[in-house]
């Protein structure tokens, strides 16, 4: 088996994509606290893995507690976070996977950053594409679905510079995807997120027929 | 197609195991400088990416320049250089790639760390599997290859705290594999790794009609 063995000094994106056959992406969700981001990207992560695609999440549980456990809530450290799930999630697109993250990304600088280091790749190498996805919800809604009790707290000042209360969220003028995520179920929002993948010929064709 | 999207809170590594159909672990190089690392886990990437089984490296070219762009070469930095590196391994094996790492990581206990990480899963999950190949050469043949010159210049002292010449690399004990660089072929030492992969049925039954 070994007699065929041929190797190259290193492999490009493109190589990889032509061997997994499939393309490698990151999909940035951002939207406030309790919006429905995780779940929308947990919903989409398995549907994905269920079309035959090589998915993988990136959220807190698996970030903060293990890569980002040095880091705290400074502005530093908050802006030092965001560019870590950026540059692990760049590896992950980078290895031809369909990359999700789900973290509230409050700031349109931190996202720009994320999205330009997805821009930078070697010469001759086309950029990894970057999809932005706004869970959009009003406030208000949010603020009442408070599935961890995060907004009560907040609006107590137990949390300090809780997004939406006490700290800003800059909206994305201009993502790929807008969800109103009050409005269309879990199930419509993913599908609304794979038309998006499959019109920009992301999907592999074999998960086409599924 | 959408009327059949279910989903739960968040996937297990088994479960996203059974869905990809591969398992996921970390094969973590060691070795000195031009002993062959990183020619032995291009090698073995492509190999494993021909018999269908996703896989990636993580080396100095793709972790150096992105993640770790921050990190120097204090001690403090080099640690968490190689912690950072150990937590994205882990993070890629949960994902259930096969996950390789060519990096010189000369210290016992830094490679400690990365083997101990692997075996930290959340309640019910199996450890990761971690597999150390020790890419063992002898320093002269090391130093004779020298295709970067980099030996040269650490002899020179132009290179402070080189690994072999003037910063200790402490060897294995007991790696899961250990491979003589400077006896056996690149091809050779694949097939190796290969065979320690079925024997601990790492290999998806696809690969292996292969």
């Amino acid at each position: 088996m070994a007699t065929n063995i041929t190797w190259h000094e290193s492999l490009r994106r493109s190589e990889r994509e032509t061997l997994r056959g499939q393309r490698g992406y990151t999909i940035w969700f951002t939207g406030l606290s309790a919006s429905g981001k995780s779940t929308i990207a947990t919903a989409l992560e398995q549907h994905l893995l269920h079309l035959g695609v090589g998915a993988y999440r990136l959220d807190g549980d698996n970030v903060r507690f293990g890569l980002n456990k040095d880091l705290g809530f400074s502005e530093a450290d908050r802006n030092e976070n965001i560019r870590r799930i950026a540059e692990v999630a760049k590896l992950f697109a980078d290895a031809s996977t369909a990359t999700l993250t789900s973290f509230i990304s409050p700031y349109k600088a931190d996202r720009k950053i994320a999205r330009d280091l997805h821009a930078t790749v070697a010469d001759g190498d086309e950029p990894i594409p970057f999809i932005e996805v706004y869970v959009d919800i009003p406030i208000e809604v949010a603020e009442q679905r408070d599935p961890k009790g995060l907004y009560k707290k907040a609006r107590a000042g137990i949390i300090k510079d809780f997004t939406g209360i006490s700290a800003p969220y800059e909206a994305p003028e201009a993502p790929e995807i807008h969800i109103r995520s009050d409005k269309v179920s879990v199930e419509d929002a993913v599908v609304q997120i794979v038309e998006y993948l499959k019109s920009k010929n992301l999907l592999p064709a074999a998960a086409l027929k599924n």
